[in-house]
């Protein structure tokens, strides 16, 4: 996408490039599949600009997005190596954060939810990392494990430069409101309208 | 995202294997940014498979998507030096495509277009690649440098198992008719309108 020129210009006492460089948080939500996907490939560009990357998953399940995350760890690879791009952590609630080490905590999805979050929390105000990508984080958001104003409150004081991409379905119109840009996936067509199963190397 | 049911089971004379591995023409449209964002991190994952990933974009200025060029890049890196993954090439027309190493043809978009879209052609007919990311492929539809109804063709025709995602705006109803998954990036909320110019590793 091209670079584009603002609409208006505000009257908030920063000069273009403070205001260019400010920090964002960034919601992808939505019906449609794409999300994390788009989520992840902003990362991408991060780990270009030699960003640290922290993914955190808030799913059960850790076989989706496989190919993402065995991506990404290669990438952290050739930073380690080579100096190259920024060098990435990846984090899954579904297998017991890596953090604690505690399997089985999958059996109390609220515990760890809550467990993740204040991870991210310790991580945002000590500026572990420049991009978090906190997927499907809206789902402990809207089943209240993950309190949304103390969330809203961590982002809106987090330090220094972090970008935050949140993902997932339903985001709570309280998260949308303090986002700086919310992008809504919607989808137009579906091969699983036509009975069509998801499939390898698309789906995950 | 979790693995979806199909809403009802075709009948179409294939077993759900069949259906489930159908290569797919994939579409991103829309106003907002996220289409090609999501669409390279779709080939995260076919990278992930092993898929030969070519990416080629149909834009004026290889400014926008370095960070990405440069993820792939890396990730191509990594397949050549250890087997991980698929191989990368990326292609680009703004600095005139590498297959002819023809610079200055910017100067005729019209032909250049043509030309690249020639070379996809060719590559679909022999199953170069598992994915092609043919990234804002819709200006030279929407401008009538490439035809649509032969891209439709060519795509509806084409031998093996090839995924295609195409992104820009507009898509041609024709493109949006034949392709099996189309979504469609809706802005919600973008600094932009806020007066907030675009930044280094969020915009490109």
């Amino acid at each position: 996408m091209p670079q584009g020129q603002p609409a208006s210009v505000p009257v908030d006492g920063l000069t273009t490039r403070q205001r260019r460089n400010r920090p964002l948080v960034i919601v992808h939500t939505g019906q449609m599949k794409g999300k994390s996907t788009a989520a992840f490939g902003l990362a991408l560009r991060g780990w270009n600009q030699g960003w640290s990357i922290g993914v955190f998953q808030f799913v059960k399940s850790a076989k989706w997005k496989v190919g993402e995350e065995a991506a990404f760890r290669a990438l952290g690879r050739v930073h380690d190596e080579t100096g190259e791009g920024g060098p990435v952590e990846w984090h899954k609630m579904g297998e017991g954060w890596s953090w604690t080490r505690k399997q089985g905590t999958e059996d109390d999805h609220a515990a760890a939810a809550q467990e993740g979050w204040r991870e991210i929390r310790r991580r945002l105000e000590s500026e572990a990392h420049g991009l978090y990508v906190l997927d499907e984080f809206t789902y402990p958001l809207k089943w209240g494990w993950v309190d949304t104003d103390e969330v809203v409150e961590v982002l809106a004081n987090r330090p220094g430069h972090q970008h935050v991409v949140i993902t997932g379905r339903d985001a709570p119109q309280s998260l949308v409101d303090a986002a700086d840009l919310v992008v809504e996936m919607t989808k137009v067509k579906h091969p699983m309208d036509e009975g069509q199963k998801g499939q390898r190397g698309v789906e995950w």
